[in-house]
């Protein structure tokens, strides 16, 4: 992920101009690849997201920095801007955008990102952090359809806060505490219907949220050992917890778990409990990289979800690696009727950093 | 708003590579705070427009250059493009989109950006240029609804013309001139009734402008004064006529006023004229800036609008400042039946440019 | 076209961190000019295609580079992203987004791209490769509306495949191969009536492709010739035959001509067969370059379509030109009932590249 930085310090000192030191980088990746699944023709498609982004820092002085981020997502094989499963475009800046302070008191932020549970618990997750159907972040971590941004537009990411405050303390102790707390404001959503009627949905179209939607992640860390609690509840009032830990058995060797609960019972009259856990493993060979995931979501009286991954990539610099994964998942509720509830995903391809 | 210098220029002085010097320059401005505002629940938004550009500019011998600006505009709490007041996306170069040429003629650029008037009228505004509800650019500076660009797709800012030649003569005993000429052509607006009938609008969708737009804007400087004289006309044929002023009484207080009249008769059959005004003070003292805005708009029988606005920005750096705002208007058409016609407005936000 | 150059790899060789030699570059290009066609008033426009976008290599040791493109497209007169023909906005990243790796085998590449027959034709056509009015690339070197894109989104090009692998083969004794294969994946298509019937069209929307697209250039080099072999069937088993040549008869002279055949009876009862030739030439004179060109494109029992374009270019460096092009076209389908058959095309402007 390290990037093209742009010399402005550099320039700076060359030609003796003053000005407050700064650096902006583009920076970003993309991904692209050939998949088979079950019942489908070979495609060609991402394995991770891909993106784009800039990114800046500014020294201020006694220890203060601003900082800002800005980052586009787009799908590496038809060239469009980010779309999401159901067909349906994300915003510009689907990454982030982000503009705050860094110093002593740790970082604040406000704008657009993921929320702090989201971010965090990227490091549990085997696939360093990308969801179905590879990875495990986001569907498999979480259960039962939960979303971070029920309100946002339709299309939008299911990780994400708008209109957000993000803080992150400094570590202390090996201790850190992250927190998102998002505006009540509306973002333009389709009706909820949720405990209501289609002709009077439990959150209208464009609605604000019930309640200021927040998202804790506190972690502690010493030597090869890391543990996170979180805490989210999102704006039409669906709670997450979760529990997460990794331990890196040798240099080379990361095993990782994650558990989380949720409670949608805000909005549903079925289905409103779900657990979810996942195990995984990565094991590094000199060039190779091993990963390997299981985990089960289980909503109330509904069938278990269950997906098996394994992956290896196979680094060609380290910025470049070339990648293969198969996956299986089970039960996961049929996107057509009559669809295999068993379905394997294969795919290769090559993944560029910048 | 100094910002990344790609290292064009210093590459090819170090590397001995014979090219035109060249510059391209990312570079922006990311806006984000905090607003309450009368009715309305907490919110995270913007003060000003964020940006995105690209500019550049190439010597090309005898003193004649080529430039470019490319300027993206979003929205920083949620990462979409930029949206017009009517919640509709503005175009991807919301900012501007030219390119041309300079030399001893002065400026010529084709494209799409603020038109003379718009853009020069901003030296005289309080907020450094910004509209309601802190500054008093487009919308008070003007009033009556006035739009440059009437017949600009739906969505699009009432400030730019799209299609256009843009031409700054060179300063002469201190005097410039300003000129910005649109085509007719037509450009997927939506309907305009008019002084006709919904059934046969006086401009149907997608119309052609019945004269060409055009944009008119004279300066004149001497030492810590500035005069300007503006005459614009759209492509629906209103026309605005604007007279300001601004004078800098020390090294740390700007004084300035303006005066502007519209006539909508082309397509009004009332409120066809309108009067506005704006008074206002800047005053630096050490790293604190204060804004201070009064004016009025006047659209024949209707209600007088009226605001008032103060602000202070705290430099963290030369491109990094807090800010607080507070703000009233009057008389404003309500938005919704029964809707308060006073409304105050806070907002404390983080302003970053790069 | 040659562009900022962000100084990574001098960064790294000043600072003496060790990484992996890579540059990334901003690079695109600005046109902008007034245009004058028969029965329309006076427009601004462009004469060839908008691009902004980002390109990157990195050496990965044994002669193997990690290479990608991302290419955006917009609209200088009016900020937009590139719109098609249909007045539908493209793909974010209409220009490119490719991915892949370089290396003794040759350049393999996944994504969105020009079809391999479109990117080399492009060297045979007079105007540089640029579409009507002015050029003769995509819709006179080829003809009958044949897409290379059939099943695209609306609005998407007609000379690319998305979910394509792209390859290049090195060069051996003056000849090289270029393949391009698309998935038969859907991309959101609108319904193709073709030999069906409304009701039951051969395509429907979002239809997977009936056999996977291809597309294949190869072109043998000798000295100052240059002869080009192509073949490329679409998703809807349309087909292009195409031979072209060029000539330099003096390092200030190219003659250039193409022939192609369509077939498209897969979809079609009448209009199956089209043929089309352009011829053209190129003559550079210290600062002027003068471009000439004719074709013709004929299908079946319809009126010929006959083009015939006169270009002149200036140079005010390596990167900037003015232009001046007049064109006429005749015979090709009317826009609307009643408009003229012959229509003349007169544009004036400037093309900068950065």
């Amino acid at each position: 992920m390290k990037t093209a930085v742009l010399a402005v310090t550099l320039l700076g000192a060359l030609t003796g101009v003053a000005q407050a030191q700064s650096t902006v980088q583009v920076y970003g990746s993309l991904d692209s690849g050939v998949i088979k699944r079950s019942g489908q023709s070979l495609s060609v498609g991402k394995r991770q997201a891909n993106t784009l982004g800039l990114r800046g820092a500014e020294e201020l002085g006694a220890g203060l920095r601003a900082l800002f981020h800005l980052e586009i997502r787009y799908e590496s094989d038809t060239g469009l801007l980010e779309y999401g499963g159901n067909g349906l475009q994300r915003p510009f800046l689907q990454g982030q955008s982000r503009v705050g302070l860094a110093g002593d008191f740790g970082t604040l932020r406000l704008g657009r990102g993921l929320t702090s549970f989201q971010e965090i618990s990227m490091a549990f997750e085997p696939f360093h952090g990308i969801p179905s159907p590879s990875g495990f972040q986001s569907d498999m971590m979480v259960g039962g359809g939960y979303s971070s941004d029920p309100l946002g537009l339709p299309g939008n990411s299911a990780t994400r806060f708008s209109n957000a405050l993000f803080y992150s303390s400094p570590e202390f102790l090996g201790m850190q505490l992250n927190l998102t707390i998002g505006s009540r404001e509306a973002n333009g959503n389709a009706a909820l219907v949720g405990r209501g009627s289609p002709l009077a949905p439990q959150y209208p179209a464009n609605a604000q949220a019930s309640a200021n939607p927040f998202s804790i992640a506190s972690t502690y860390k010493n030597g090869p050992i890391a543990l996170m609690l979180a805490h989210e509840r999102n704006a039409v009032e669906h709670e997450v917890t979760a529990i997460a830990a990794y331990l890196w058995i040798s240099p080379e060797t990361k095993l990782m778990a994650s558990l989380s609960r949720q409670d949608q019972s805000h909005t549903r009259l079925a289905g409103q409990h779900t657990r979810a856990w996942v195990m995984g493993a990565n094991h590094t060979l000199g060039a190779r990289k091993f990963l390997m995931g299981y985990g089960q979501t289980h909503t109330d009286s509904l069938a278990r979800v269950k997906q098996l991954s394994l992956g290896l990539e196979y680094s060609l610099s380290k910025r470049t690696f070339i990648y293969a994964d198969l996956s299986n998942k089970k039960g996961a509720p049929a996107l057509a009727p009559g669809a295999a509830s068993s379905i394997n995903h294969y795919s290769l391809g090559v993944h560029h950093a910048f």
